[in-house]
């Protein structure tokens, strides 16, 4: 991995809007997919106002079942577009496809590279050649090293604004959908020098283990965490189960601000 | 899974040149990447001549490390051209992008979607929509329920020339690199009807596990095999560790042709 | 692992009764645990008819819950002799205690140590001084170095007459119970000179593909095979889902005894 | 898992000397082995003086190989009594043989069933019927479900003075030993109302990680910590790589102690 240049050269920090990457606490929400104007709008604000600072929301699904809703897409786009314009937000959304990479600058601040894209080198290589940065989670199967060399993918072609997101390995253990793996935050801040966020809801499918596995997270040193915020999660299109509330994440929030200040100072 | 159309009409046979696949068994070998058409003709001749009937070679090389040999790319694909037209074969390569499927079909008869494309749904749309045969190869990381959603997709656009390749899954053991599934074969054919190869080198990353694996996948009720023979599988600038040479392969093909008429024909 | 003796001295043969481990084909079968006398008995004459050469019947049965049917005990060891007598059987019985290992021993022909108990050292190390040979499972957590270190506990205590099985490691893959890995089969055999057999029922916890399973088994060149067999599989008190009735045993043996006379002659 | 007993009635605390077990933060500490009285007593005194408030070493090692290091065994429990009568210690220890339960009694305070042993059910039945606490660690391959049936196993034979101990699980990743899987501490704390420590070093084998997956255990709610700690840790017999020295240990525990207030009172 030494020849990597993620490796070699520590990175350091750059700024998405007013925020200062690696140096304030990302904390990403909004709903897993963007499944109209009026529920984003709702959960872009509840969000920001419970202390977000970045709004999230799925445009193109990356679906197991071709059956299952596919996003909004294009439309979806379109509706996080005009609630940046019209809350003031940052905004990220993933992009799975490499003919859409160039399409989707306009509307978004952050692309992100799911964990299924992990492995597709010509979306990497693309989004290597943009200047916007990118959020690249581990694919679920990847190992640290291969993580590392996807990360160089994006960094060889210039694009050095990248973040990194733990969302869970699959692993045998059925009780959670897929093993969060906290160690992985310490070792790649250690080996790129890069920020590394974690996703909890992702990586357990249990909306019980969100509160513990964000406390976690920051204890173990993550730059961030992303949450899925739904206004009415029972009735979301998509991962319904780990979805919370606004009232869950107001409150949510509540806890993790005292930890996250106790952290970030010492 | 009983959703997919894959799943409801168990698929009947289907030709590939003077190949009955289903009924056929198909013998994929071939070098892991085209390096040159020197290399290439000697390859196909003498893989052909041990009684290969398709013809493999790598023109884009999905590696983990972007500063691994990548594939001759579109030079490889006017070799397998050339090759094609010179020695009648039939010829199959692996395609990762989206945007080459198109303009890849002149040059080859199979396209190949790799491991780490399994999951690439823009991908498996894109080559729902030919007139080509498809080669699914299992992800490292795929549920035997993921794979047939992936299958599901290309069906679902209309191309039921899907042959199923299995290649390993990711596991804890490291003495081998990945764990053979040939349960998986099986399983897959009952589930879909679709014919199911298997990779046993890229499997065990082993040559010396190559010929015992050959012979389990056959007994397995597989419905071919795909090895990656070489002419200096040691100067190979890809799987030098894993590919045979042609003496190897021929001798392989002389212990397994007897085996494969002694299962096909009871 | 080059320190061990299993791995330096490559084994030979042995003999178990009229039985020649390693030279015969070993066809193991028989109920997963001793109901009574009069299940166990059809049982053995069943199987014993149908072809197999030892009766398995399970007497401690290690469960995962404490509130599962724990096997007959004293009671199965005894109905064990007794069928040995009246029916001139080699008798195989797992014991997962090292308190029982000196008082089975009058009872039964071969120990067998389970997947649960591969790392059971105290275990291995009392087995490891009996004279009587040795079945060692592979742990479903086991790598193959982590396995042949467990043989080599048998092995320096005195006790050179194991065989070993392979049932299948733990993996991701939840449509089978585990994933067998036969490529175990050539890799312990070339490392240790042992034999080893397959157990296709416990790796893949599903009926219909002990068949195919058997056949890969018998290809990858395995020394023998172990089949649940049950007079009505579905009241039976463990494994109900996995053990085969009197009829599919024999037809199973139908299929596999030309497969096997194949493969050993050749 | 309903049926079992430590899910029905939620466990209250119990008391191990002046410690109360579920209130008090259980800080583990010592050598991996006893090498002999003078590294015991000279890590027991620095562990102790640094915060620890249980004493920890290994007498009967469970090692892979029949060549490793394998303990002092009788001699190492002779000199956890002599310890703990002249320093005042609560001390703990591993026990991985059923016929050595009772004749360690004398010796120690808390028995440890290794994660090798936790589906040895013997072992468990046995440790059942004492009264002494007893830690039982997960098998670095079994899942939550298997774990809380083996906490019954101990459970129904009467002895509900059980800590639990989540120490990694076996994954395909290879940078650290294993993964250390924290969602494990809440959800086996809510299943069972066992309290639940956490080992980061046999988790991750790595020292340069336990500071981080100390204090994430921490905010994961873990009711302690189990810390390997040795004189001169390069030239330890067993576990060189993952046990800290005496100034290293001093240090996290400075780090650690206002954290685990910050938890523990909020």
């Amino acid at each position: 991995m030494t020849k990597n240049k993620v490796v070699q050269n520590k990175i350091t920090n750059f700024k998405i809007g007013d925020i200062t990457v690696g140096e304030d606490f990302l904390l990403i929400a909004g709903p897993c997919s963007i499944e109209g104007y009026e529920m984003a709008s709702a959960s872009a604000k509840a969000t920001k106002g419970s202390g977000a600072n970045i709004f999230r929301g799925g445009s193109f699904k990356p679906r197991t079942s071709p059956y299952s809703f596919q996003g909004l897409q294009q439309e979806a786009l379109e509706i996080l577009l005009r609630l940046k314009q019209e809350l003031n937000l940052v905004v990220i959304t993933e992009i799975m496809d490499p003919r859409l990479i160039n399409s989707s600058l306009d509307f978004i601040d952050i692309i992100q590279i799911g964990s299924r894209s992990m492995h597709n080198f010509p979306l990497l290589k693309e989004v290597g050649m943009i200047d916007k940065p990118v959020l690249l989670k581990r694919g679920f199967q990847a190992t640290i090293e291969e993580w590392v060399h996807s990360a160089e993918y994006i960094y060889k072609e210039g694009n050095s604004k990248i973040i990194l997101c733990e969302r869970g390995i699959r692993t045998f253990e059925t009780y959670t959908r897929n093993t969060l793996d906290l160690s992985a935050v310490p070792i790649m801040q250690k080996l790129t020098g890069l920020p590394v966020i974690v996703d909890p809801a992702h990586a357990t499918g249990r909306k019980d283990l969100i509160p513990s596995m964000c406390k976690a997270a920051i204890a173990a040193g993550a730059d961030g965490l992303m949450v899925e915020v739904h206004p009415t999660p029972d009735t979301a299109l998509s991962d319904p189960e780990q979805q919370l509330n606004f009232a869950e994440f107001d409150s949510l929030m509540q806890e993790l601000i005292p930890i996250i200040n106790f952290f970030r100072k010492n």
